[in-house]
């Protein structure tokens, strides 16, 4: 049929440019033989995945048009920067993008010169990538953001084409259960197509080397009706693309069939989603053998086949060669252009993979609608769990964004004390259900899965196709996505300098279960470290929350939801805990991000404290108001300062962060001299690093985290890492000069109170009342009102 | 048979000992009627994954027995922690490590009061638990663990119980690939038994609700042979006893089947092991209902099943009945010792899984054979590709210790420069193979799979069973294990206190392909920020080198492979580079972990230089001498001292680290007011972190990695953080006092040639001769001899 020839023209066009990019710099055309001063000077790519990726693409162009579909691009294998470029340029959106890469001879140049050099574009798909969501350097993560993307999109069909390489990684093995939680009712279509071209950089893939009917076997396991289409070295690509042609139509069928159901039945049985196994050469069309070796095929057409071109007129021979087996000719006009054979297959404005807007997510991003948080607000001075306010404001988000707001997390919804949102929603779950099962729905605003690598991949594909989500889980085991928050972290940092990307909802972290109140899971719990991770991060993108209550929770929740392009990470406990501030008061605090709590200090205006207490956390908020009160009662002319941080990014310098604190600012705060005893969430060298360059940073004592961790109880977690009120008390003693001699009664007492209270707790397995109690809170408060 | 009724016995003895350390504080063995004052005062702990595991654990011992089994018990399911315990004290192999947890009515009391309580033990297995090598807090990481630890052990059967929980996980999925990789002709055998108990914490498990034949054909699809038993609640449990212990014996014939056939041929294809699906309702034997909700075999038994047992009589009475249930007057001899029924299938000494030698892989850990570096080392003054020198001696260790050695990568073993090794060694790979194939064997010291997570968890078990080994990757991906690292951190912290835990070799990381040269593959690939996190776990575990040059890297991986219970990070580059010391000098200097570089500095005796210039890291050194020897050209009348830092916990205080400087110490090295330019590999902020309580850090002006990267050149690289020579070079004139006031020339010499390389490297696509020839050196080098 006349749109195969199409397909094979767009083929070869595609994978003339994709080589092209590797290698030329001038003559990009072939006007004239090709000469060693046509070659770059560095020859830096990979061709090995460009030609299965190349194929995909023109396949589903040619659907994309018989069927008007509302196609998304994904590109799993490593390095697929040059496939994704050319079919780009091809469709004209890339042109449209940067003009100065226009569709011609110069545009073609153009287009090769500025891969992978210097001020160009990198080797694998990235921000700068027309039609992309998916940045292709780490590998692993293609398939949960191509099922984030799909969710709550029921017109889009997301064609993710997976490497095998990737499908080794932990990520993606797990991703293929995620059809456990796509609705075709309401969400849209991943077409999973996995392309076995067999090898890695220097390895076979398994995948690859499993007995075809093994491999079936798995997918139908996987829960997917898998086909497997594909050819050999040598095979005519004509037969491939007949059986390809003839795959994808029957897959687009089956998925229409799936749809049609289940338009029909909303609770009609997960369905056996179609799935494409593409097996093609790595380098498939390049060099068969070069100096006597076989590449085509192999892994040694992973990145630049013919080497040392410019010096080997061997192999600059074999390049020509193999760049003219496309045929030039018959893929671009004497101008440069496109040939107009391409346009049979060619999709129109947002329906081209290059320009859809669901590639640029900022496109369809909808602000929503935030209800106030108010309702929710606790009154000062009652005790509060913070995470369960939160879950009840976070009930109504959902119910007035019914559409574009999802919450993601490990199992732990509940058990983070958000199931407010199981009022007004349920979990998606399309596997089996049973009678016991509990708010489990085919269709439901919240997606549990024990892995937070698919949550967070499912997060990002869903942000970045222009919706809101937030990710809550347990703090220490957020480290499990490091990587991926590296990754998409860097994706914001370089999106935020491509003009035409549009700004998208930012990624939000809900820590709770936090390393203070995980005694009773012991070590393997408690970890706060994954803050040392996000403060390394652009600061254009990284912003970190401490609220000390339940209503700077509820503030600090509605900056973060409504907030753009950044990364926010609130660490907030679940557990019962006193409320500080008014809802007001709370919104000018997190306004400010840190500042001085009159109320719970002793300073005398105009003369400088004797020391400064300072928090940042919840807890540590809560024992260094403690400490203050101890204080107050056992050394009553101390004169204290408190500061509460909630932004930890305000610690920063000015210059280093937009949150950043001047000096005098800083000094307004923590003094130019004073000693500074800071309770902080994490561990303690985080303080130090944020604020070296700050004045008076040469007087901070901070507390924290000291990498003691057992099973306990909270209060003897504090102890044992000296973030304990009795031990910040002390240190206040021992840091204001002549304290601890002018007081030797306090400092005993505190130390036997301290002593005391870790015999308790060892004798009894439980905290003394004397720690529990928030009774001295009232003591501190009332005097404050005096 | 007699030993199922005998395995049935012990079946109910623990899980009488699992319900009772969740409860029970006295009145231990039910000697009295149940009271108030028996029941703990906070109930913590997890009941519902602890019948599966007794089961399992049950039926292993009668075929340790029967079959003279060397069998690991490797618990995946989250806190299986009172089911380790209990069968460890039914072996008596708990009384042996901790003679306070006696074998009679004291013990069991005992063993139920430290369990999940302050000064006691963790509700999951942790190093404190005989026969364990895994930590159940995170999970995902049991069958990775397995089969690590069943390398190299033909003898070794490693039963792996995988919670359906933790299967969700990435590295989970990954694991049952794991089997491509196993050789049954010399390695031990791993038996995966998948317990469905159907539940996470508050939600179904995705595979507990596939049907029964896809379930089939997936693990079918992973290439084994997979057998499914187990009964509802309800269910008599002779039943599902007689069913899993013929499922055990077919599986283990199977196994000595598979064993015989690759004995006789050692190229016989991957086999298709055994693995057993074991469905059982979720806490069964415990409370049916709950106040009217169902309980066993529901997420509502994940925990505590019964709540608020002290205060409320109705659930004191449903706890006395559950535990009477097992009838412990059948199970415990009037003493409390376990009745000598259960002697019937009870292993003796090391076949016992709580004292099996390869669960404290100390007993069975042999030195390496190390042969000398020496003769790998490189004449200083020229050039060398560092991580291809330490190829050379890696091929050598692995020839001189062909059983207990082993290298990990991600496919990136060649690209890292250590192929070497493969002049004596291969790949080991079971999957199929082809002509084309290279260095892929049935058996060979390397393993490579596209999984960092995978080879983390096999060097993990592979350690921790006795074994050495190295995993080398790119610096930027080795974040996808940081949660690993974390965990695995913590493990040997905690080891470390528990005095019959024996000293294991290190865990070794190389990170190469580093960030300063992935210049080509662009921003996803630039990261090292894997120190940061490095830093914060206990200083007793956690050493972190940056060898500058090629001979330090053959000492400081001298030194890291000899070395016990530590995690020791090497990063070192891939590409050619100098060689500055000696090898004796690198010996001298390792030892040192950091130095004055005499010859490299202008200083003259007896007075402060004008500036220190300070290096760690390969690239960092090789930038930092150069814009010493630019300032000697430009400046020749100021005094610099240059320092090199190849031990970072060098620059943390004394009693921060063992390795750590005191003050007197640094300041000789560092002076205590000159300016230190520091040249860092990483961010530039982790210097400041570690040493911020080192005199004259004030003066510490670190550049590094500022989060700046692409696609360009290497030099670009250096420029855009402000790592390069030039930038170096100007900031010690601006540090120093006066300096760019004296010499204007010189800084508009510097900044004119730093934009003139950036000129030549975004005009050319590669950098100038004037940056990459090390011509400077020589002279630098010649300057000293002078």
């Amino acid at each position: 049929m006349p749109e195969l020839v199409a397909v094979d023209r767009w083929w070869r066009a595609a994978n003339y440019l994709s080589a092209g990019q590797i290698y030329l710099r001038d003559n990009a055309l072939l006007r004239h033989p090709l000469a060693p001063e046509h070659i770059k000077p560095r020859l830096l790519g990979h061709w090995g995945t460009s030609p299965a990726l190349n194929l995909v693409w023109a396949h589903l162009n040619r659907v994309i048009c018989e069927r008007a579909l509302q196609a998304l691009y994904i590109a799993g294998p490593g390095h697929g920067g040059p496939a994704m470029l050319a079919n780009a340029w091809l469709e004209g959106g890339y042109s449209e993008r940067y003009p100065r890469v226009s569709l011609d001879e110069r545009g073609v140049t153009e287009l090769f010169r500025q891969f992978s050099t210097p001020g160009g574009v990198p080797s694998h798909a990235a921000p700068q990538t027309p039609g992309s969501i998916h940045e292709g350097g780490e590998l692993g993560y293609s398939l949960a953001h191509a099922f984030g993307a799909a969710l709550d999109a029921p017109g889009r069909l997301v064609a993710c084409v997976v490497g095998d390489g990737e499908a080794e990684t932990g990520t993606l093995a797990a991703s293929w259960h995620l059809n456990a939680f796509l609705n075709p009712a309401t969400d849209g279509t991943v077409l999973p197509i996995l392309n076995l071209n067999g090898w890695k950089i220097a390895n076979p893939t398994v995948l690859a080397r499993l007995p075809e009917s093994q491999l079936v076997e798995l997918f139908r396991g996987y829960g997917y009706a898998p086909v497997i289409v594909g050819g050999d070295v040598g095979v005519d690509p004509m037969t491939v693309h007949e059986a390809f042609a003839s795959a994808l139509d029957d897959a687009l069928d089956r998925i229409e069939g799936i749809r049609a159901e289940h338009a029909g039945d909303p609770d009609a049985a997960q369905p056996a989603w179609p799935m494409i196994v593409l097996r093609t050469p790595k380098g498939w069309t390049g060099p068969r053998e070069v100096d006597g070796e076989p590449v085509e095929g192999t892994w040694r057409s992973h990145q630049v086949p013919l080497a040392g071109v410019r010096d080997d007129p061997a192999h600059l021979r074999a390049l020509e060669e193999w760049l003219r087996s496309y045929r030039p000719e018959e893929l671009f006009t004497e101008a440069g252009a496109p040939m107009p054979e391409l346009d049979l297959i060619r999709p129109r404005g947002e329906a081209r993979m290059s320009a859809t807007p669901a590639a640029n997510g900022g496109e369809l991003l909808r602000d929503l609608l935030l209800p106030d948080a108010a309702a929710h607000r606790v009154t000062p001075g009652t005790t509060a769990e913070s995470t369960r306010r939160l879950g009840g404001w976070l009930a109504e988000v959902i119910r007035d964004n019914p559409h574009d707001f999802r919450l993601f997390g490990p199992d732990e919804t509940a058990s983070n004390r958000l199931d407010a949102v199981f009022e007004v929603t349920s979990k998606q779950w399309m596997a089996g259900r049973l009678p016991v099962d509990a708010h489990l729905a085919r269709s439901g605003r919240v997606i549990e899965v024990l892995s937070e690598n698919l949550l967070q991949g499912l997060l990002e594909g869903y942000v970045l196709t222009g919706r809101h989500g937030l990710l809550a889980s347990y703090e220490a085991f957020i480290h499990i996505v490091d990587s991926m928050f590296n990754q998409h972290a860097k994706w914001l940092e370089v999106a935020d300098e491509v003009p035409w990307r549009r700004s998208v909802a930012s990624l939000n972290y809900l820590l709770s279960s936090h390393v203070w109140r995980q005694d009773h899971n012991g070590f393997s719990h408690q970890d706060p470290g994954f803050l040392n991770l996000v403060v390394n991060k652009g600061p254009g993108v990284v912003r970190v929350y401490l609220p000390p209550d339940a209503n700077t929770l509820l503030v600090t929740a509605e900056h973060c939801l409504a907030s753009r392009d950044h990364v926010n990470v609130i660490v907030a406990g679940k557990q019962p805990e006193p409320t500080y501030l008014s809802y007001e008061a709370a919104i000018a605090h997190g306004e400010r991000g840190l500042g001085v709590w009159d109320w719970a200090g002793t300073e005398v205006d105009g003369s400088e404290p004797d020391a400064v207490v300072a928090a940042a956390g919840d807890v540590p908020t809560l024992e260094a108001l403690a400490a203050v009160q101890l204080l107050r009662e056992a050394v009553p002319d101390l004169r204290l300062r408190f500061v509460n941080v909630v932004d930890l990014m305000r610690l920063r310098a000015l210059d280093e962060h937009p949150h950043g604190l001047a000096a005098a600012e800083f000094s307004a705060v923590f003094t130019d001299a004073a000693p500074v005893v800071f309770a902080f969430h994490g561990y303690p060298s985080l303080i130090h690093q944020l604020a070296y360059r700050q004045p008076n940073h040469g007087g901070f004592h901070v507390h924290g985290f000291a990498e003691r961790g057992t099973t306990t109880t909270p209060f003897d977690m504090l102890r044992m890492n000296g973030l304990d009120r009795y031990t910040l008390a002390l240190a206040v003693l021992r840091h204001v000069p002549g304290a601890e001699l002018r007081h030797p009664h306090a400092v005993a007492h505190l130390a036997a109170t301290r002593e005391r209270m870790r015999v308790h707790a060892h004798e009894f397995g439980d905290d003394s009342p004397e720690v529990t109690s928030t009774a001295w809170l009232d003591r501190l408060i009332a005097a404050a009102r005096d």
